[in-house]
């Protein structure tokens, strides 16, 4: 069996051809972890800093395709020094979350988005493609072999991330010839441990987050060290996170490592306008700005509102905030899911975004997050967006 | 001691600063390999594939700055699966070769040009800064446990590879607070077994290596898993590498991995042009870039020459080559000194680039790979480029 995936690169369509043994969940090896740990209070986790007791290795070779997947203590990877992850940043990765459900099962959010996403990843890094299927029952497995380290409550899950990394030794620039795809889990807390916590964003164009025909929409390590200087540069000067412009227009792209939404008021015709910026290449595929877009969609009023994914400048929101046209903006994104906007930096002064009385967000973004945590949480079911991996029943 | 380090990041200058121990050569501390390897028939030496006896290691926290060097022998690196070089490519490397001498010793080329880039490097990207010239001493210790397998031979050498990566664990994105910093070294051969063999560019505006505000000017992995695409692409055309262009105007600014020269006539005045793209942030500050524009302007008449780092796009390149003004063209870099090429697909046309009759490259590409082959093998000593760090005799 083999897979085929087709992706585009500017003008030319290419065809990755996945050789070898296809991704195959039933070869699946188990060994427990022979010292499994007791779940944390939930008051001591912190985002990606632990891990639970099992890990998921499968490796890949261009001459045997995937090997056997190996569910195993978590545990130190040993590779060697000249493995091209190391030197030509072969590796990409995703990031999604289980949660525990009013009916004692363990749900993922949308993992379908995020396999074929990964597997876009992979193709555009020549890293091999895989069964997206497959690595989603896998994935099931690895959380049901820690089940008990899911943490319960509002705002608490398990966050996962699966990893490929090009693991051929050897130091010419080239495709990779092994590789290993593994899977690692950390108990997490919401995002903002006590409500919503608006954030200030430095308006940014003297570094430049992604480019056409750069790979700024994959999630690729390549894609992430780069910005944390200027991030460090925003935070000295008061600022948490860069809102990244593109172009000689200043278009808005992105926030820090989010998507970013806006919502205008038309003062002629009373209409509001939800706008984030288009998928042309330089955008990340967010799974939460599709489910933001989807459910905006879905549930808001069309007479009362527009859903825009179209080019804005920072132009445009410095001259619709003087004209009391701004009405609030968020970030989107798996960890914080949505992350309001209090105010911008830009042109040595301060665009300030609304907020609700008393509150640290504005009304959409409260909407909105309330809608994403009750599917989420089970407690709304929404098509086939959770996908249940283990019945506590 | 505190190092300080200062990166222009746009309009802001960046002064980032090394906390803790400074990088110490003194504290050496050496593992010698049991089992010395004997060196390999020149002919079997494939770049980058086989590594010497021992590699350097050299850890680095924030808090305690860094540690021991550490030569041990060669061996796998072991590393928790949620470090942040997996994740969000916090690598760099540097390339540079050691050459025999006719007077029996080995010598280092330019090292200090790599030193100061890759310093330049971990400031990009906030890894840890440190003291050049200790790396330079450390890296000859390195070589001098290795010494018989330094090749002997024109065209042989010892490739060094010094590496940094990230090691924290935990998946925030944010400034590493551990990493590591290794040096490994490879017998290698000459580039063109059986000398030149001139190559056929595809000039690639439909992927994008570097752009303003980014990090193509600094030795990071992020620059690299994404050029392997477009060069399968450009193979399937029957290209061996990618020209890439940049921008409307379609400049011209590095060809694969290396970076690029072209040779001009002007016929009205019958001056000759040397031109290579200006270090304007999208450019690698190559060492055998800087090298050849040093020497060109060394050695060759001003009256017959002019040596310029400016702008020029595919478009001038195209139509001087059909006025006859295009003499000739080479990459250069570390791996292939300098590379020839003898045409240049765009807009479904080929770029004819003169060869020497007979010949696989022109006469300006023969006589820079002479000075220079020249310099490294110790035959001519030029400035302070050959830093000797073992004496065999």
């Amino acid at each position: 069996m083999l897979q085929r995936h087709s992706l585009k690169l500017g003008k030319f369509s290419i065809r990755t051809l996945a050789t070898g043994a296809p991704l195959d969940a039933s070869k699946l090896k188990i060994t427990r972890n022979p010292n499994p740990s007791k779940p944390r209070p939930n008051e001591e986790l912190v985002f990606g800093q632990t891990f639970t007791d099992h890990m998921l290795t499968i490796p890949w070779s261009a001459k045997e395709g995937w090997g056997t997947p190996h569910i195993k203590p978590y545990g130190n990877l040993s590779l060697d020094p000249s493995a091209c992850v190391f030197h030509y940043a072969f590796e990409l990765f995703e990031g999604l979350k289980a949660y525990r459900t009013p009916q004692n099962t363990i749900t993922m959010f949308r993992p379908d988005k995020n396999m074929a996403r990964m597997n876009k990843s992979a193709a555009r890094i020549c890293l091999p493609t895989f069964e997206s299927e497959e690595l989603i029952k896998l994935t099931g497995k690895l959380i049901e072999q820690d089940k008990h380290l899911v943490p319960q409550g509002n705002g608490y899950s398990l966050y996962i991330r699966p990893t490929m990394i090009g693991t051929s030794k050897g130091l010419g620039v080239g495709t990779p010839s092994e590789a290993l795809l593994y899977v690692i889990t950390s108990p997490v807390g919401p995002y903002y441990k006590t409500g919503f916590k608006a954030v200030r964003l430095e308006a940014t164009d003297y570094a430049t987050r992604a480019w056409p025909g750069g790979v700024g929409d994959k999630k690729l390590g390549a894609n992430y060290a780069p910005c944390i200087l200027p991030q460090l540069q925003a935070a000295k000067r008061g600022y948490q996170q860069n809102l990244w412009l593109f172009g000689p227009e200043k278009n808005i792209t992105e926030v820090g490592t989010m998507n970013v939404f806006f919502v205008f008021l038309n003062k002629v015709t009373g209409k509001k306008e939800l706008v984030t910026a288009p998928l042309d290449g330089t955008i990340l595929e967010g799974v939460t700005r599709d489910s933001v877009l989807t459910l905006a969609r879905d549930k808001l009023d069309p007479q009362e509102w527009d859903i825009n994914e179209r080019y804005y400048t920072i132009t445009e929101v410095a001259t619709r905030a003087k004209q009391g046209e701004l009405l609030e903006a968020f970030g989107s994104g798996t960890a914080a899911v949505v992350s309001p906007i209090k105010e911008i930096g830009w042109n040595n002064e301060d665009i300030h975004v609304p907020l609700l009385p008393g509150e640290q967000c504005g009304a959409l973004t409260k909407q909105v997050a309330q809608w994403i945590a009750d599917i989420q949480y089970g407690r709304v079911n929404y098509g086939n967006w959770s996908k249940t991996v283990a019945d506590l029943n």
